[in-house]
Order: C-alpha cells, then sequence, then structure tokens
C-alpha cells in the first residue's frame, strides 16, 4: 500500500466524520449589529467530557513544508480539540479514522483562508501543521483532570502531499 | 465632558477589569510536537452560567473606519464572549464600567494582529468593529437558553477616534 497521501480541498461533508468545518459560508444564521454582522450559529461539534471544560489557548507552531513525513499522530479521548488560524492562511489537517485502537490510512486536508476545523473527540489526527501565515491559532479544547493524549507513531512515516 | 474618545492600545493589565487579551506573548506554557509549536494554555476567564455552555460561531462583520459614533452598547448577562480574529489585523473593543445598570464612560482599545479578546460575563461592550482585514471572526460564547442581552442606548452617541 502507497504511504503517499494527496491533500484534498477540505469540505464538510468530507470531513464530517472527522470534525467541522468552522466558516462563513452560505447565509447566516442571523444578522445582528444593525445588520452589520453575520452570525454562523454554533457551528462545531464540541465535546469536553463529563470532567472537562471548555478552554481556549493559543498555539504558536512552526510553519511546515509539503511534502510532509508524518510519523506521529494523537487522539484526545477525553475532549474535542478546534483550531481557528489567527491569520487569513489555510493549514494542512491530517486525520484518520481508528482502526481496531490504531489509527487506519490517514487523510489529508487543505483549508481555505478564513477556514477552522473542530476535530471531534477520539479522532486521531496529525499535529498542528500551518503552511503559511503567522503560524498563530486559537484552540479551543477540554481543560480537566487525566492526561487525555494517545499517540500512536506508524512503523514507517506517511508521506503527505 | 467630552463625548471623544480616544483609542489606546490593549494590553493585558488595563483590559483585565473587563475580560482577557487571547495572545502569544512571552514563554509557552507547554511546548509540544517536538518542540514545534508552543502552548500559552488557557488564557480566558470562560463562564457560561449554570445552564449554558460554550459553542463556536463564525462572525462576518462589516469593516469599520475611525472616527466611530458609538450609539449602542450591550451585554450578555449569563456569559462572556470571546473574539478570534481568522486574518491578521487588529480591531477595535469599546468596553465601559457599569454605572448602575447603564454603561458609564466607555473605554476603546486597538488590538494588535495575532490578537483576540474574550470579554467577561456582563460586561458592557461595543459591537464587533474590525477595522481592516477580512471581517471575520470565531466567537466563542455561551449557547443556552434565555435571552443573555441587554442593549443600551446612550442620549447621544460617543465618537471612538
Amino acid at each position: 500500500m502507497s504511504r503517499q497521501i494527496a491533500p484534498e480541498p477540505i469540505a464538510p461533508a468530507t470531513f464530517a466524520p472527522f470534525g467541522d468545518v468552522l466558516e462563513a459560508e452560505g447565509t447566516p444564521d442571523r444578522l445582528i449589529n444593525a445588520g452589520l454582522c453575520g452570525r454562523f450559529h454554533d457551528r462545531a461539534r464540541l465535546d469536553f467530557g463529563p470532567d472537562g471544560r471548555a478552554g481556549i489557548s493559543i498555539f504558536r507552531a512552526e510553519l511546515r513544508r509539503l511534502p510532509l513525513a508524518l510519523d506521529l499522530l494523537e487522539r484526545h479521548p477525553e475532549g474535542s480539540q478546534a483550531f481557528v488560524p489567527m491569520s487569513a492562511d489555510g493549514f494542512l489537517v491530517v486525520v484518520a479514522p481508528d482502526a481496531g485502537g490504531v489509527p487506519g490510512r490517514p487523510r489529508a486536508f487543505l483549508t481555505r483562508p478564513g477556514q477552522g476545523v473542530n476535530i471531534l473527540r477520539n479522532t486521531w489526527h496529525g499535529v498542528l501543521s500551518p503552511l503559511a501565515g503567522s503560524g498563530l491559532f486559537a484552540v479551543i479544547d477540554r481543560i480537566g483532570p487525566g492526561a487525555n493524549l494517545e499517540e500512536h507513531r506508524p512503523a514507517e512515516p506517511w508521506i503527505i502531499g
């Protein structure tokens, strides 16, 4: 089986098994502020478990370049994790289905400027990989007790790009 | 009393009575992803009350220009509200202390690129006012029952700028 994975443009339908695309597409759910602002309401399936709460952290990540050797996947059993880029740049999102407790074949998605993602609780994903811009992200994830991290290193890396 | 209000650069200490500055300043709390990413951990005083939960919505706001006539302030009695710009641009944040159930004299803050804000529960603020960029924001606020909105129109507008 080829270790090569070609990134595909992200779309809500294809990404749905793994998470949510956070974007202002189509008609806003509400107009607020005397019509000057559209609200696209409650677009993330947040889940912080019974003993967690939401928190906002800021991540500052090194820019990456394609092709990228993916040698680590992780998942958070206790909570979802949303990534909102703080510059108008797309980034690389790698996710994988679970295959009996380890990641199956990953899929790679490219976001467009103005899009964020929310990764569902307990979903395998690669590490944060901005390809351009400031590398700054607001991350909305679980604050609470417990390690909430499971890591997997594939026997040989996947090549994304 | 002058109705003119000069914006000041935002700083965590001066903004603290009204909310949190969300930024990657100083040393990260943790290095993750084999040192490729710094995590500035849990930087917002989120508060969604006893019957609310966190949600992520996307706001698409018209760009505004200074000087700006501020004729509406609002507050959310049931929850905090965080604004994360999705482009690398500063924006205008107007807040006001409470003065017996109505807003006192507002203060205006300008953020820098790479900064967001979290406005504390029940804190008077102006509407979202991007001055440049895409006008896209991720908003982390309360999802739950009730109106959660109180509005105040000053007898004459404040002039910001």
